[in-house]
């Protein structure tokens, strides 16, 4: 089964850059957080509740998703390479999350490196409504997130780590990405 | 876990009614396009490629969120009961899948008796960019969302077949659900 990226339906081709990609289609955030919420509970049943390895493959199934949405991303907008990891960052916060998930983001908690920081999300579409029983307290239910920022940043050759540093489903304050 | 429904993120409390659900939170469409490919992939795998199991699995899916989204949309909508089958197959094309997937739809091929009859979609957000190898021509993949028009409309006490008249993945000429 394949999918392939192709234009958006129904876009304009007079428009160009972000500004198309923010008119492209969308769907109802509610319906995505129910499906999203349909795989998890999949996954957990299909590795018998072993959160260790749903977390993995939650990971692993996002990285294929990052992999096939930045390549239509740079087609389409007018992103040019990152400079460095700030400004790296940035976008990942700034442009892509908010035009996917349609969320407000800051970046900040910078180590002296640079090399490291935390992406702060106003919500997370992906966990809305949702309750975790107490023998899911290591889930980490919103993975496939992290693996998708991994994997579209592994295709512009940035090789990242990204984790969440706070998960309010986790007992966090809020919800954060850390990214390394 | 649970995931229950609730007020949708960051609504103007003085919306109401359809307005309130057009300006609720969206997600790009392609994002929910891949998410929801992931899905399928993965029953798939757990079905070990027995097509039949998987239309029933994303079938059963599709109910469960179904159910779940129409608590949700009655409270805050101001759609009352409908008169007749009509009408129902109205409210699912004009409201239900125009909101949530933000497609344009169109109702008819009616039998005589008017208890059966076929939403055409000007396009299908599930499906895009997929395409099937031939191993699995008796795929459904877009089966999840007659089980979220069933379930959603068994929450309202109305029983519906739910099925793809026609489907561009199996060679029919676009998309289209018949209802009866």
């Amino acid at each position: 089964m394949a999918q392939r990226p192709t234009a958006p339906r129904g876009r304009n081709p007079e428009q160009t850059g972000q500004a198309a990609w923010m008119a492209t289609e969308k769907v109802n955030a509610e319906l995505f957080t129910l499906t999203y919420g349909a795989i998890v509970r999949q996954v957990l049943h299909d590795y018998e509740d072993c959160v260790e390895d749903v977390n993995k493959k939650l990971d692993s199934m996002g990285f294929d998703i990052g992999c096939r949405l930045v390549e239509d991303f740079l087609a389409k907008t007018s992103t040019t390479r990152c400079g460095d990891f700030k400004e790296t960052a940035e976008v990942v916060a700034k442009v892509g999350l908010r035009l996917f998930l349609g969320i407000g983001t800051r970046v900040g908690e910078w180590n002296p490196e640079g090399t490291e920081c935390v992406i702060t999300l106003d919500t997370n579409p992906l966990a809305d409504f949702v309750e975790l029983p107490e023998k899911y307290r290591d889930l980490s239910f919103s993975q496939m997130l992290c693996g998708v920022i991994r994997g579209a940043l592994e295709m512009v050759s940035v090789r990242v780590t990204c984790e969440w540093a706070r998960d309010a489903l986790r007992g966090g304050d809020g919800y954060a990405i850390r990214l390394l």
